[in-house]
Formats: C-alpha cells, sequence, structure tokens
C-alpha cells in the first residue's frame, strides 16, 4: 500500500472540493441569506486539512496500483460527501451530522434522495451547493468509467471489461488526461446548453442553473419540494425529458459525434437497446395511466417524463405516480434496476449488461433442445468473452443481493414497510431518489432511523462505484501489507 | 422432431394419470360425499384419449434428443395438469375451468396456491387428489432432475451442470431405470414414516394422509384454511417442519446415506449452507418477532415454521406472518428466493447456485483490487467450471426478469397493488404458495383475473422445471424440422 501517494492525492481532492464552494459561496454573498460563513467555515477546515496531506514528501515510487487506484476513488467519494455535508450544518439548514451526510452523499452520488421536507426560505447559496453536488459526482463518475478506471486497471476490471464492446474512450485517446479533458468540455457545454433551454422556456437563472445541474450528473435534487411539477411547463418537461434522455447515454458516444463519427453514433447496439426500452415502456406506461388523466397526451407527457427520470435515474417527478396503476408501478421498478447506458452519469444496472444478459438468457434456453450447437454471444457486432458473461451475471446477483440485505437493514428501524424499504434499497443502489410506496407517511426519506440513514448512504456509494470498489473496502485483502 | 414417440409417451402419462386416480376414486366411494362420478369421467377420458395415443404405431427410431427430451418433461406438466383439472370441475367443486387448472397446475408443481376459500365441506376425495398431485409432482421432480436430464442432456444442460458438484446419482447408478426406483423408494419411506409420525402426535389418517404427501412435494396444501394453524398442537408443528427441512435436501444425498456413506452426507458443502442459511434465518426472525409474541420461544417455534415452510417453498403457515415486522418478512422473501437443495422436491433459485454466486461475487470483489491474482471458485472440494458459472448467473438473471414480467403481466387486471403482484409471481416462479402482502382482500389467489391466473399457471409451470424447459417452447427453433 503506497500510503503516502494515497494522502497525498486525498489531499488535493480536499483542495478541489474548497476550490469547487466558490461559486456556492458568491451567490451566498449575493443572496445574503446568512448562509456564507457555512462555506468560509468548511473552506477553512479543508485548506487546513488539506495543505498538510497535499505537502506531504513525494513517494518513493508513483506507481498506482489498482489496490490503490480503487482505494482512492472510493475514499475520494467517501470525504467529498464528508466535508460536503459541513456546510449544511454549518449554515443550520440540516443541523444532524447524519442528516447533512445522507444529503450530501445522495448529491456527490448522484442519487438525488432528500431528507428535506420543507423547501421555503432556505439559503439559496446552500441549495445551490446541493445541486453542484450532483454536477461534480457526475463528472466524477465519467472520468472515473472511462478514462480512470480503464487507466488503472490495464483493462482487466469487471466493469471496464464489461464496457469494452462499447466504443472505448481509452482507445481513440491515449492519455488519461486528454480523454478526461474532453469529457469535461462535453459535460460543460450540454449543461450550458440545457441552461440556456431552460432560461428559453421560462425559468429564471438561479432555477435553470440547479435543474441543469441536477439533470447534468442524472441526480435529481430540485429546489421545490413539487420537483418539475412545480414550473407547470410543458415546454420545461420536455427540454428536462430530452436532456435526461442525452444524459444517460454513453459519453464515449458523444465523442464519436464530436470527431464527425456519426454512423458510428447511430449504429451504438447499446443505444439501440436504450432507446427501444425507453421508447416502448413509455408507451406502454402512457396508455395504461390514460385512464386517468382523461387524455392520452397528457399522460404520455406524465409517461414519458417519469420513464426518463427513472431510466436516466435523475429522479425528477411531475406527478404523484404512486397514485399510477400496479403494472406502471413496475415498469417504472424495472427502469429503476436497468438504468441507462454505461459511460453515462447515471445509475442502475446500465443497459449494455440487461442487454447481453437477455442474449445469453435466450442463448441457454436455445442450448436446452439443442445442446450440441456452439453459439456466441455477439454484441456491437463482435463475439463477447464468456468470461465478461458470467462477471455481468455475477453483478447483477450482488446488485439484487445488496437490495436485499439493504432493505433488510433498512428495516430494522421497523417504521416503514416491506415495499417501503426495499424500494428505497433499490433507489439508493440505482442512485434514482424517489421511493416507489403509496405510504403517505414516506414523502422522502427523513423519517428512517440514522442507522438507516447511514445504511442507504453505504448503498448509494456502492451503486454509484459499480458495486465492488465499495464492497472491497470491507474486504481485509485491501488493507493487509504489501 | 420424433413426433411419434412424443405421442406415445405423452400417451402413456394420460393413462398413468388415469392410474394415480384410483386411490382417490376409492376415497370418494368410502366417503360417498358425491364426487366419485368426477373421477369415472375424467378417468374415462383419459383412457380413451391415452390408448390410442399409447398404441401409436412404434416410431423407427427410439432415439430421444433433448430436444425431444424438454419437450416432453415440459408437455407432461401441461396435459398432467389440464386432465388433473377435471375432477375439481366435475365433481362441481371448482365449476370455472381457468380456477381449476390454477389449482391442478398449482398442484402438480408443487406450488401450494389455492384459489379455495371455503374450506368446509369439501369432497374427500377430490380434496385427497388435490394433495396426491403434489406428491406426483415432487416424485416427478425428482426423477426428472436427478435421473432423467443427466440421461436426456449427456450431463451437459445447465441444470444438470449447476448440480454436477454435488453427489451425482446417475454416476452412482448407472441406469436411469435403477436410479429413478430408488428414487421411488426414498420418497415413499420418508413419506410412510412422515405419515406415522403425524398420526402418533394425534391427527386423524385422513389429515395426516394430506399433509404428509404436501409435505413430501414441499407443497402446502392443507385440507383446512387455516393450514397447518388448523391443528393448533406445537408436536405437529415440529414434525412438519423435521419434515419440509428434510425434502428440502438433495436426494442423492440420502442415497449416499442409504449406502452407508454417513461421512458423504454430513461433508456435503450444499448442505452446510442449506442447514447454515435456514438456522441463522430462523434465529434473527425468532428474535425479531419475539416483541410480538412476548415468549422467545413461542416466537422461535413460529419463526423456525415458517422458514422451513418457506425456505422448502412448501408454503403451510401456522400464523399471520404479514402482521410480522418488514425486516422479518424480508428475509422469508430471501428465503422464498433461494429455495432448497437442487435434486430436492422444493423450488427456488436453490442454494447451490446461491453459495456459489456468493463465492463468485467475493472472488470479483478481490478482483478488482487484486488484478492479476488467478482464483479458482470451489465447492464440494473441487474447482468449478468457469461456463457453469456464468450459465447459473444467467439462470438468476432469467430467475429475475420472469419474475418482473410475471408481476407486470399479473399487474393488468388492476385489482392488486405492486407489492402483492410481484410476491404473486415471486411465489409462483418459486413454488412456494403463499403470497407477501398486507392487502386483505387477498388471502388467496382467486381474486386475481382469468388472464392473471393463466400467467401465474405458466410461471409455476417454468418456475417448476428450472425455467428453460418452459421458455424453450416459447422459442421457435424447437418447432422447426429436423
Amino acid at each position: 500500500m503506497n500510503k503516502r501517494l494515497v494522502i497525498r492525492l486525498l489531499g488535493a481532492i480536499l483542495l478541489l472540493e474548497a476550490a469547487c464552494m466558490v461559486p456556492s459561496l458568491i451567490l451566498a454573498l449575493i443572496y445574503g441569506d446568512g448562509d456564507a460563513m457555512a462555506f468560509v467555515k468548511t473552506m477553512g477546515i479543508m485548506v487546513v486539512l488539506g495543505l498538510p496531506m497535499r505537502s506531504l514528501s513525494k513517494p518513493e515510487h508513483r506507481d498506482l496500483r489498482a489496490r490503490e487506484g480503487f482505494l482512492i476513488v472510493a475514499l475520494a467519494w467517501v470525504i467529498l460527501s464528508i466535508f460536503g455535508a459541513l456546510p449544511f450544518m454549518f449554515g443550520g439548514m440540516i443541523p444532524n451530522f447524519v442528516d447533512a451526510l445522507f444529503e450530501s452523499v445522495s448529491g456527490f452520488t448522484t442519487t438525488g434522495a432528500t431528507i428535506l421536507r420543507n423547501f421555503d426560505f432556505l439559503p439559496r447559496g446552500l441549495m445551490f451547493w446541493r445541486a453542484f453536488t450532483h454536477w461534480i459526482g457526475g463528472m466524477g463518475v465519467l472520468v472515473l468509467t472511462l478514462a480512470l478506471l480503464p487507466q488503472l486497471t490495464g483493462r482487466t476490471s469487471h466493469l471496464v471489461r464489461a464496457e469494452s464492446p462499447g466504443p472505448s474512450l481509452s482507445k481513440i485517446v491515449p492519455k488519461m488526461g486528454d480523454s478526461a479533458k474532453i469529457l469535461y468540455a462535453i459535460y460543460f457545454v450540454l449543461t450550458v446548453i440545457e441552461f440556456a433551454a431552460l432560461i428559453i422556456a421560462g425559468m429564471d437563472p438561479y432555477d435553470a442553473a440547479i435543474h441543469a445541474m441536477s439533470t447534468a450528473g442524472t441526480g435529481g435534487f430540485s429546489n421545490y419540494a413539487a420537483s418539475a411539477a412545480a414550473f407547470n411547463s410543458p415546454a420545461i418537461e420536455i427540454i428536462l425529458t430530452v436532456f435526461m434522455v442525452l444524459f444517460g447515454i454513453n459519453f464515449a458516444l458523444f465523442f464519436r459525434l464530436l470527431i464527425g463519427d456519426v454512423k458510428g453514433f447511430f449504429h451504438s447496439e447499446e443505444l439501440h437497446w436504450y432507446l427501444g426500452i425507453f421508447v416502448s415502456f413509455s408507451l406502454i406506461i402512457g396508455v395504461l395511466i390514460t385512464p386517468l388523466y382523461g387524455n392520452f397526451f397528457t399522460a404520455m407527457r406524465y409517461s414519458f417524463f417519469q420513464a426518463s427520470s427513472f431510466m436516466s435515474t435523475t429522479g425528477f417527478t411531475t406527478t404523484d405516480f404512486s397514485k399510477w396503476p400496479a403494472a406502471a408501478n413496475i415498469l417504472l421498478l424495472i427502469l429503476m434496476l436497468i438504468g441507462s447506458c454505461a459511460g453515462s452519469t447515471s445509475g442502475g444496472i446500465k443497459v449494455i449488461r440487461i442487454a447481453m444478459l437477455c442474449k445469453e438468457g435466450k442463448r441457454e434456453i436455445r442450448h436446452t433442445f439443442q445442446p450440441r450447437k456452439v453459439q456466441v454471444v455477439r454484441f456491437e457486432d463482435k463475439g463477447v468473452d464468456e468470461s465478461m458473461l458470467h462477471q455481468i451475471g455475477t453483478f447483477v446477483f450482488v446488485y439484487i443481493m445488496l437490495i436485499m440485505i439493504g432493505g433488510f437493514l433498512i428495516s430494522l428501524d421497523g417504521r416503514y414497510d416491506l415495499q417501503a424499504n426495499l424500494t428505497s434499497s433499490l433507489t439508493c443502489v440505482s442512485n434514482v431518489g424517489p421511493v416507489l410506496s403509496s405510504m403517505a407517511a414516506l414523502d422522502n426519506l427523513g423519517g428512517y432511523s440514522s442507522f438507516s440513514k447511514i445504511v442507504m448512504c453505504l448503498l448509494m456509494l456502492a451503486g454509484r462505484l459499480e458495486l465492488f470498489p465499495i464492497l472491497a473496502i470491507f474486504h481485509p485483502a485491501i488493507w493487509r501489507k504489501g
């Protein structure tokens, strides 16, 4: 374990986070809601801690092995979340530390689950910071999955292998720093376009910034308790729908567009599955809820919005979907499980894994009655490596097991029912945000015990980091010397 | 497709089923509840149809390829169920065909879900037949998984490969006919011992026969609406618990005992996992429900009974577990998913698959930070074949997908809520029986629409036949010539 290097990098992350608070501090000063000191205090702590860590003498060797890499990634998210929670506490917006931590983890993991109940008159600098954590988290995920992990693992990790059939950015741009810069640029430009579109549709710039950042990270924090329903504007809903769908697309595909490979973009099999699932589920949900709204087009507006929100794991809402028929709710549940494309800011199992397992399932069915026929599962016009298929199967198993174990632990406080607890666990692991429960008492996750909230924090982190890096922290061998 | 051979075999199955109705007919004549004619009519129809099918001229070749084999297995269960439903209709006990079919499928698949609401004064011959279908179904599953499938597929099918690390009966007894006979004998003797034990504990012989057959098939039909709670006897509950656990054990292990290999029995890793999960889940549930019953031992009696009932996928009940805390219910839900050992009469994913995936998951976690370390998953002291691991992963994926799709289709009638529909789907795929729902209206599955009931029949069959044979029927290639 190269401890010196780990500490130096974590110090850098602390200083970076302090820098990230500057825009929120400026807004706090402009609006004068009394939350400026919360940022000053937090930034002070981060600088005091981060500077000596950063200035630790350089380690003998600069090799970053997979073990250190995963540890840094996991610890980075934990540290970002802990210090990101401090402004909420110092500003008095969320006085309880566990609650503040929950909100911060939910932000950085781009989940968007909240413990806030009363949204009126909250300090605007803090609410901006809350949405900004989504934006940072989303960018972090992109860099992690598309640039950092392939570098760290030499393309041997499960995650990267799972994505390798798709266009791999690391192949196109060999240097990690360069590909990260390209990703930042695409992410930034898309966010700015959404920001502009929302303003044109009638949002004020502050709301537009918050919702654009929330969409970009596929997070889902809104500065209104009613979420996107607060605007009551079909134009805004359509813009949000379009951008939720866009931010669910593999960013390496946007890179293809950027270098003029339009054909490569539209020929992506993952994209076909993604859009196919999205459109078909939306249409079925729309038909199912039409009787509720009396109008086919209104129903479709709600269904496409909610389907894109759940599939991209953003979690914005425009209507009370718990009133929808059970069949529509099950489809939303499935979308929460699936998530969007790998290499996007979304959570969930990811479309590419589901697609491969569907193909593999079909092969297995055929295999039962034609045991001698050798068939290869093909994806993106290439044969899929068999060892990748079993890693994907294991991933899905661990995913489901984590939701179950999480649901059990969450249940121990005895406050809500089976469905509420299991969907709370699912919403955390898939980084979605809202709960699929008809329990009136459960309008947000604030009612859970502190223990349950800490469990949910771990679930959000595990889901965000594709399970294994967070689970690895609990494996004794990662802490062993050598 | 060797159609002639398929038809001849199905004819034989019809005649065999007619013979299986003889005990029920005799009981109907003895008790004189007016249901004797129902059996006479059904048997007449089966003989009239079965004899000409059976006496079809012999096919040129007697080779049974995997394709015909799976088709016969799937069709056998369908035909058994359709004709097994006729006595319920003819006897007026269940006049609606879909309802009668549901009850019959639930019987032969050893699920035990029922649409019966009023259990009093039902004709005793028919109620005996209902439990007898469990017993036939259970025996069919044993022969299918332990004797027929290894023969059919030359040990290449997923199912067999999944079981191959355990003791394989086909290795010990090479001739299929012989191993089937040994299995019948073990199954028969265990049932008789339970029957005797229940009588000693105070049951009358008729009730004892029904509950012994229900336990043997891990089905769960009782002739009382209150299920095992009707007897209000700790002794009976303990006997049922013990036998539910026994019938969840791999029958090849009993064979080991029979040939004196006691060490082989107790060294089985699958058995350790099975008993380990059972005991630990029961203890935790017991602690969770102790406050409800005010007494630790009463709570443990309920928890061990319900845990064994759900894990063995029998489905007997002694108390209203929907009143239990959500945490206890989630554990029951997990037990329904897991099921018991492969090669038993139980349903579910099976302990051996879960155990291997847990080990594989642990390996994957370690792999993230030690990508170069080569590790082999070991089970029963042998390295597990990598291709088996990915087939198991795919199995679990298809299992979960089937529960989701089933839950969606069941929901289309709009009668119950998300949790009720999803757990109904789960209870069918895992062949358990009871629903985990707090909806008072849903005390059994009779309230669903006919369409939902047909979907549930397919789910029960798919679960019973380990998914792929039933799903294969929907694959166009199985019907193709050649």
